[in-house]
């Protein structure tokens, strides 16, 4: 693994902390790699022994003489810095520390985390940990761990790399892979990442040829940005790479602020940055095995459309529920096809989708079942299908298995097996359904998902290849110099000229002093008239706006009110002027905005406007910068989209102005990123062409607070 | 089981179809009754044979010297009807008929089904079937049944019965809960369900003493008022009935539709029947499994507070997310149970809610973690607690075990364990937990989906034993005399006539022939003026309908326009004159309804008015009749529940009122589930005291077409 070859293929190990109890983590550690016969050469550390288990042992790690490419530390906390200063003599490339009492504990944990840092940076020293269980290479037998991940059952080798920022729920993950007959190439436990973080491990495994699937478990988003991009890396290289995230909800995120003391980050926004990375997000347990085996599997349905087939006419029909609930169909077959099953099924059986084969048909005729099987699959308007043997003998199991591993030889397309037997009862056909690497699954449910799932990462596939999506990259029309100097808020004609400068609609406005500046004949009423202070963020609130003013006398009066109001209920506001603005009529309000969040950098928001967004919390959100397409995605995932595209008779809006809108918004706030906290457009009006920002707030940071991140 | 005590302990079985094929239904009956020692006598029937396996077989069924209880017909369909003939001669009570070939396969098959229930009927023979899988008894070893319910594995005995309407899925949820250890008392497969239904069956184990738990598999709801009653009583009676229910999306329901020909009924109509009855529904089928165990551990938790400790501090984070997806809640605990736990684990650990052990602390000391988790049970705010080992070692899980058996033995909470390790790594500890009935899971979200299942089952018990919900006996005033003879739609008046007869208060009205009749002084502006005719429904769409008239002048001109629109654009309906109704202003817009649907009969929907019902689909439903709490809980699952609360400084509106309405809504349509069709109310204008109908439709089915059902 690039950067880190010392480090998952040593030749030689160190263990410091051994100790005559077999419990110790590096007692631990030490005896895995004797246990599982680790090629190099190990040794073991501690000034109380000459010698253990039958190696030379040394007082400190720059006692041994030959190179060290790790130092595996399992003393406990307030000795890890004087076997850091050892390692720092000893030049060790990378250390692996075990021991807890650190950034986990306390201000003294703390202040010893810092300083073990500062003496490892000197010296170059890489650290994994510390408080983690450690690193394994699997095909290597290396064992730079210990606890459950030295503990049986052994992990047998395989393409799947394990990436957690928890050792033990991280752990289960990996049992539940291995128990499903799953291999492994790294398990990488990461603890309290006061060095290397669970990003740089997983952009690492990007680059490992012997690794094609990365799981992680993630609490801590420390590094939102830097997941974002090797998760697109991944993708870019077929990796998937299949994210279960920790600390979603308030209590969940909570409990996580006390466990690593990491940023969890919204998890809506943190949804968000999946979708546009294209990692596969899990929220079970059985789904890390489920999908690690569909995506072994290596095949992808080309679209949605899917068929179901067997005996049991219930799994069918749970199946098509489970289906269309994850976003699937059933297919609908040709003519040609039902006519090439109704030859070699029972006439009480049924052609059409679900395929009911009949009780008894599997295992009666293999020649027959195959016929059958190859027409489900040939038609050209199914994308993926699901096998149902449900209870079926084991007999007719193990004759389904020869037969549908020869039917799938000759198609591209995945096939999955629902089979409800215990594996003890159904052992010899699940063992050529491994061979043929037809995933089986416990459940219609799980099938559909994992179905879906592959159809889902085929999308984000394609969505990344059209590479349509460079609004991460292109620069936006003047988006750079869009941002006046200073800092705090910027009134509503400053915030809309900057939205103006980078190419999104605002509506025609004038600004007065007073009644007596305005020029009627020069407006288009209905007029809405606002109170125009940098100071009074929330005009409303002060009696600041009135609207739908059409005569010159309502606008004199209207005028006059919000300045009376202004001096009355803001007195400390520093009042510009008064905005005149044309009403925009005949659209939809939606409102647009951005929030500079602090784990995840600018997140463009869009939702219904009004009292729908509190209520319904129709809202979507992408990670800036973004395109068009990407845009129009997020507007997909409103319930108001249906207005948007017209209903009740209603015309439709212009979506693509919208879309525009929004990726123009997402450049504007990730160039200024350094400068930009915050922008509403509320309302943006939608009409049938174009789409208006009616009132917009930007908030600057407080001058000065820009950092050099802005291009 | 009442009524089929013949039926599930018979003395004697015919089995009739046996046969040198051992694959032949009938023979796998008569073999599995052979090979599991069924206690009772057992007689072949094959008029081929006078001897099969050691037994004398019989010609005919009437052959047979003595008494049948019950009949195993496993003969091809064409030969069925003599069968039951012979049944009839013979006086045999049941037949399970398992064969193929009626309901299920084309005209022929329904027509031999019909007939064979003709003959049934007439000879008080109850059948089971055809087209199933049969039943089984497993404490007394009767196995009327083939296929997957008679190979192996072996069901175990115990208290948990199983119904469903497919065989081959219903006996894969059967599976997953004997490899989770649950053992079984009776197995039905119901197949066409000529005669006996599902909801026969589960009324009957609600009375069945060894019967603690009913687990089913649903498609077709053709006695969905059976359900809901029969799901009433197993509450009643303490027996949790677990409801898988096929068919719930268009794909599934139209999958269905071949499988069964049964109506599979609109899901969001039964998910309401399921929350009125307290049935709990499964969608996963592992559900099956990790319920059951919940249940059988017979702890309830007294409210929705969890706590969650152990080593791995990434499984407490999982589970604390999913227990707040589930509805639950982290407890805050008492500072006293804080110190408690704090004198027992290390320092570093942590004893707020999760509690941290740290790693290595499960197994090291038996009493001060049971002192831990005593106090952490023995909190006031706790209502149940997950115990996470995830990947402890074996020896400390054992451990765990022996310390978590002696604490629940002290408290009445619910505890569970979340385990990772394969079972065959953790046997010891499995078996102790086994005995202890601590139900074990894989995950932490199972964990936490297990203990919300719990938490809504005791409320639904709370809520029926509270009785309030009397709404569905209790007779409401006037209802029933509430609608007027004749059929089709009713005009505005006469429907809101209806509505004010039931108790439901309605707009001010005032109705005229022409502008000359109106009386101005008489009424309070602003008002609706509104064409009346019965034959008009949708009045807005002829241009009949002016709002927001305010002035003589005004409603002259209104009432003119609408009654000119009338003749132009809908010149065939009888017009009965003009409707003037006083607008009510300052209200949020409901609309509330009446479906009288084919599976479920009247149903009340209620929703946000305009256009947020359409596109956020903001709508609640519950099966007539009910009362004002179950109408109150109806209004909790409304996204605009916000609004009637009072948001953004609007004030609260009148809750009560609405939930009042509702409930008379549900009476009426149910004392007149007859005759009522359909009601819209349309909007229902909920004001800070008090809720009305401003515009309302009522339509009655065709006359004549009321049958006797009426109360």
């Amino acid at each position: 693994m690039k950067g880190f070859e010392r480090l998952f293929e040593p030749q030689s190990i160190a263990v410091v902390g051994v100790s005559d109890d077999p419990v110790r983590p590096a007692s631990q550690t030490l005896h895995t790699l004797l246990r599982y016969g680790f090629g190099g050469r190990v040794h073991p550390v501690n000034p109380r022994y000459s010698e253990y288990e039958g190696l030379r042992c040394y007082p400190t790690i720059d006692a041994i003489e030959e190179d060290i490419d790790v130092a595996v530390i399992g003393v406990p906390a307030r000795g890890v810095i004087p076997v850091i200063e050892g390692c720092a003599k000893k030049r060790v490339p990378f250390a692996v520390v075990l021991s807890g009492g650190f950034g986990e504990s306390g201000a003294e944990g703390i202040e010893r985390q810092k300083q073990m840092l500062a003496i490892a940076r000197a010296a170059n020293i890489r650290i994994v940990g510390p408080n983690c269980l450690g690193i394994a290479n699997i095909h290597r037998d290396v064992y730079a761990a210990f606890g459950s991940m030295t503990r049986p059952p052994r992990l047998e080798r395989g393409s799947l790399s394990l990436v957690t920022q928890s050792g033990g729920f991280g752990v289960s993950l990996a049992l539940a892979c291995a128990t499903a007959g799953i291999g492994f190439r790294n398990v990488i436990a990461t603890g309290n990442e006061a060095d290397i973080g669970a990003v740089e491990f997983i952009d690492a495994l990007v680059d490992d040829p012997e690794t094609d699937i990365i799981l992680a478990y993630i609490e801590g988003l420390n590094d939102a940005r830097g997941l974002l991009e090797c998760g697109r890396r991944a993708l870019h290289a077929g990796k998937p790479l299949i994210v279960w995230k920790g600390g979603v909800t308030d209590d969940g995120a909570r409990a996580a602020a006390t466990h690593t003391a990491n940023l969890t980050g919204r998890y809506d926004y943190c949804r968000a940055l999946f979708r546009q990375a294209g990692i596969i997000e899990i929220t079970e347990v059985h789904e890390a095995a489920d999908f690690v085996k569909a995506f072994q599997a290596r095949r992808f349905p080309r679209g949605r459309q899917v068929a179901v087939m067997g005996g049991s006419g219930g799994s069918a029909i749970v199946f098509a529920d489970a289906a269309q609930k994850s976003g699937l169909r059933l297919a609908t077959f040709a003519e040609d096809t039902r006519r090439r099953i109704a030859e070699v099924i029972p006439a009480i059986g049924a052609v059409h989708n679900p395929v009911d084969f009949t009780a008894g048909y599997i295992g009666a005729d293999d020649e027959k079942l195959s016929t059958a099987v190859h027409a489900v699959l040939d038609d050209a308007a199914v994308d993926a299908a699901c096998f149902n043997l449900a209870t079926s003998a084991a007999s007719a199991c193990h004759a389904a298995a020869r037969v549908l591993t020869s039917v799938v030889a000759g198609t591209t397309k995945p096939l999955f097996v629902f089979l409800a037997l215990p594996e003890s009862d159904a052992a010899a056909a699940l063992s050529v359904f491994r061979s043929a690497n037809i995933p089986v699954l416990p459940s219609p449910v799980r099938v559909a998902r994992a179905i879906a799932t592959l159809a889902s990462y085929r999308e984000a596939l394609e969505q990344h290849r059209r590479a349509d999506d460079v609004g991460r990259s292109a620069s936006a029309a003047g988006a750079a110099e869009a941002v006046p100097s200073g800092g705090g808020a910027l009134s509503e004609v400053e915030s809309k000229a900057v939205l103006q400068r980078s190419g999104i609609a605002v509506t025609r406005d004038v600004v007065v002093r007073s009644a007596a500046d305005v020029d009627f004949a020069a407006l288009s009423p209905p007029l809405a008239v606002k109170i125009l202070s940098s100071d009074i963020a929330h005009k409303t609130d002060i009696g600041g706006v009135k609207l739908d003013v059409r005569t010159p006398d309502e606008l004199r009066a209207a005028i006059d009110e919000v300045l009376a109001n202004a001096r009355l209920l803001a007195p400390q506001a520093r009042v510009e002027g008064v905005l005149l603005s044309e009403m925009v009529k005949g659209g939809f309000e939606l409102l647009a905005g951005v929030v500079n969040d602090v784990v995840f950098g600018p997140v463009v928001v869009v939702g219904a406007g009004g009292i729908n967004t509190e209520v319904f919390r129709d809202t979507a959100c992408r990670i800036a910068p973004f395109g068009e397409e990407t845009a129009r995605e997020m507007l997909g995932e409103l319930g108001c989209r249906r207005i948007l595209d017209g209903t009740r008779g209603r015309p439709a809006l212009d979506v693509a102005a919208v879309a525009r809108t929004l990726a123009l918004l997402s450049q504007l706030a990730w160039h200024n990123r350094a400068r930009i906290s915050e922008i509403d457009i509320n309302p943006l009006i939608v009409l049938p062409s174009g789409a208006v920002a009616a009132d917009a707030l930007i908030i600057l940071n407080a001058a000065g607070e820009g950092d050099a991140s802005a291009e």
